[in-house]
């Protein structure tokens, strides 16, 4: 089994520019994909760990996968070559901002007996997709995935499976996600924001961050 | 064991007062609760589910507990009353407003060994709360109430669990969680919402909702 996590550095995580440098996204861009890999390599459930990048990143026991290309483009190209050459392996592709994973998550999606494993993020996103067969997938990110992701298992008979997670759905893109970080995160991410100085806050009532 | 659900009737869920009518949302709420309650009595887990409510209300399977006291209050009043009259059985508190849950989460979660399983919402809130010996526990509610009860447990020297899952951590209070109704919601809530007139709809990438 192999996994692939899709990964951009340059100017990442815009949303969060109101509290963080472009230095400060990157590097915690590269703290939540951390996260994301040591559970990976932890489950002990993979063969490979692919990083697919436009940019040359370092993290311990994985490989990066150069590509200019977009995020489907991308994916679905190496899907491809996968068939092409003949390597004929499960596949899971996780995204790099969900630093709630835990090893046991990645555990439980590796043990399924579906065909596709469908991980929901908030909103309609896709947070993870475990594809048994990649000759006969193909992935279409953006807007509501989960549907289309549903719908394109549905349309090749694959039996699929909706996984059930918090920690999984949980994708850190704007200044209030980063309360979630706060508050369940016990891995790189989470001190990055606390060597920043981000502390949680209570406003009327509801929680966020601030910056101290 | 025996669950409760607090529930407010009266002006409920008014930060979906832009896209909802005072009528309607008191529907919604009802339909909401309906899904939980549906899926507590489908799990065959309970000997009584009570509604903790200051309306009178009728959900086939359930019992009113009248009240006018706030969520702290009521909820620490029962347990304490539980107490008093000598009934020692363990007890799940669950929120009327996660109409996602399904009736394998509720079986997962009454099956834990832990004395305390705390079920995070989203931005630090506790959308279900399973106490073994309610004696020795108290809820506090409000603001990051999931670290409250995390610390009530340690200090209390009981063993506590996380339980991880999209579908109880996503309460619906904002318009923007309508989508996850319609998006994953397979129950009377969705229904009620889609006899409304609502439908997903695409903006910029993003998921939403519109009434037509």
């Amino acid at each position: 089994m192999r996994a692939i996590i899709p990964f951009k550095k340059c100017n990442a995580k815009s949303r969060l520019g109101a509290l963080l440098s472009e230095k400060e996204r990157e590097g915690f861009a590269m703290a939540m994909l951390s996260d994301v890999a040591e559970a990976l390599i932890s489950s002990g459930c993979f063969g490979a760990i692919d990083i697919l990048s436009s940019s040359i990143i370092e993290i311990r026991g994985t490989n990066i996968v150069l590509t200019e290309k977009g995020l489907n483009e991308a994916l679905n190209e190496y899907l491809h070559k996968m068939s092409y050459h003949s390597i004929h392996e499960p596949v899971l592709i996780i995204m790099a901002d969900i630093p709630l994973v835990s090893i046991k998550n990645i555990k439980n999606i590796a043990s399924s007996s579906a065909d596709i494993v469908i991980v929901p993020g908030r909103m309609g996103g896709t947070n993870a997709l475990f594809i048994r067969d990649p000759s006969v997938f193909h992935v279409d990110y953006y807007g509501a995935s989960f549907l289309k992701h549903r719908e394109i298992a549905s349309t090749n008979k694959l039996k699929h499976e909706v996984f059930d997670s918090f920690n999984l759905s949980t994708d850190i893109d704007e200044t209030a996600d980063l309360a979630e970080v706060l508050l369940h995160g016990t891995g790189y991410a989470a001190r990055y924001l606390r060597e920043l100085g981000f502390i949680l806050a209570e406003n009327g009532g509801r929680v966020g961050v601030k910056r101290i």
